[in-house]
């Protein structure tokens, strides 16, 4: 087993497990609280929550590919490397909290009310967050290149790190955003998953080419 | 590690928990509800979750068996890969939702209301999106045969496209049939994972013979 | 990756999946209900939850444990064994359910009611049908000993097969146990687990010699 | 695939998912409960979630690098390992209803009150009782050096099974802490989690050289 395979194993299993409940926040329509034929305007009108799902998913999925990306370049990985990763996965396992409060709140009228802004900064709170510890990885690797893959070195690592920096800084504008004009937020939430994981600008898998 | 070894851990992950999750639909039937020996009639008139969770089970299990076999094929995943693969995730691990929406309906009188109807269709709107994916996966793969293992090529994935866009007709009429007849929609839904699963016109898991 | 690997992940997510959700049936007790001070005797008063956790973990647990046991004695899976497997793992996914119904029942009073009976009864109904893909795979396996690692054979299969009927036979007889002394059949069932797992009668793993 | 993989794999689920459990216990403020403007301070007000998801998160990922830590040593498992591992799980598992506990308990104002005391005393038990496990695993491995890596022996395990007796004490004074000053309690949990996870008294993950 390679020196990194179980911290990824239990990496992927926290990811896997955040991401699957989430949709124990889309809520059935109780039968109890409709009339006949009530149904389908009430699946309807539960759109935030899938909005939201979405959004959540697809901003998870993205830290995963990162993760991944990231961990293809990391050979061993040491007690500072493995400190990080567990901050990164609270923050990931935190994940289904705001997404329930923004469908919560989403699902209400008033899409400027207080309340929503309060629901969407936190929201965005969370995500920044989740940002830092990538910045706490890829600092602690250009310092230390000998954790890297070969053809990975120092000066990767600070174009990474200057990467990583980045992504916090938009992810802690998203939190002003998200208090100013909470649906606004949510919808740049989705594009900038959408863009990272389809483009150029986002991850890029390297791999090792396989043998002969 | 194999270069796909990763996004299918991660897969498994997914489809473990999403199909997992099922069971905690099947509710139990509250002490405070019931009249002294009422457990038994309760517990056979809950009849629709155990049908619901049987049907959702298995097609999730046989998209899993279907994973399975298709990343078999697959040499190494680009983006494109991974992002239809995210896609189809998301699915997987929604079904949950249809599932608990189907369970709380049929439970009720009537197998013929709008309402019924309405979870029905939905039911198998989401399974009929979860065949997209794949239609997309051939697609690419039919035009990026060095992503596949040796032995497979351009031919064969087009052979596997024209099934998969087969698949995604055959669930789509599912829809119509449950959104007129949604009883004999999930009985449908259960018969085709059980044929999938168990016949030759489900999953050709090929695989490479041990060595000597 | 060897050819049973990726089953082998899938079947040990849904068994840890399965078995961890079984904490969410200990229902903490509510504050709004308890006068001050009446925590203690509440937690106390639960012992049933915790007596039917500890059971179910354990059972399945072992189920566990013999999975792991038989998987290593299987060099490749055919469509049959996936088949029972799935079967073995829709079970196993289910047993949440009867685990609940038996906290949910035990906690009354009235040890010996119908409704007591029937919860045990069904729960013993669960875990005996998890017995038979058992006797579905070595029948399986005895015909098709190609798919059993070398130095096992049609012979030490048929010994297995006899054991998992003899397992189906215990179980069921549970079911009769159960349905007259609920209590006494838990009773039985934590027995069972342990003895399977700590003893010589339980799970032979014999392991390939690790390499010099 | 290395003798201890599959027990690794299975474990590594159990900690993922009980790990991910505990956000459940974050409850999201229901907008039915709150006056306009009210969301803010309920989230606040809901500190006490926060603090024990933190500390319990934190003390789980903690016994999960301990885990990885010692099967990094274990060359391969019999079935007493497997036993004292099962038991670990078990306690593992369990973890989100002692979290859970904690946090409907301090809540509650009265920081001294005896429900908080007794949930708070509760939680430490659980924790406390986790630590023997490694105590019995080192216990056996003492005796059985030959399922250690090469370069383990005898008197490094002794050792490691007097650091986990230490850890047993330390623990068991922890729930008499936990009753008498509940909240002083958690941060100790939270402390020690952190210290053993961040400093060189914590776990020291010996990695084989990776080949040249």
């Amino acid at each position: 087993m390679s020196p990194t395979a179980r911290t990824e194993a239990f990496s992927d299993g926290v990811f896997a497990i955040a991401i699957t409940l989430l949709v124990l926040e889309v809520h059935v329509p109780q039968r109890s609280d409709l009339g006949p034929g009530g149904l389908l305007p009430a699946l309807l009108g539960n759109w935030p929550s899938y909005l939201s799902y979405l959004a959540t998913f697809l901003t998870v999925g993205v830290i995963w590919l990162n993760h991944h990306g990231v961990f293809q370049r990391i050979r061993r990985v040491d007690r500072t490397i493995q400190w990080w990763n567990l901050i990164l996965l609270l923050l990931v396992s935190f994940t289904p909290f705001p997404n329930a409060l923004l469908a919560e709140y989403l699902e209400h009228n008033g899409f400027l009310s207080p309340d929503v802004r309060i629901a969407a900064a936190t929201y965005a709170l969370v995500f920044a967050a989740a940002t830092a510890p990538w910045v706490g990885i890829w600092h602690h690797l250009a310092k230390h290149p000998e954790l890297l893959e070969p053809g990975w070195d120092t000066t990767s690592a600070k174009h990474e790190l200057k990467r990583s920096v980045l992504g916090l800084v938009a992810y802690s504008c998203g939190i002003v955003i998200a208090g100013s004009l909470p649906l606004l937020a949510v919808g740049l939430f989705l594009l900038a998953a959408v863009y990272y994981a389809t483009t150029a600008g986002g991850v890029r898998i390297r791999r090792r080419r396989p043998g002969p």
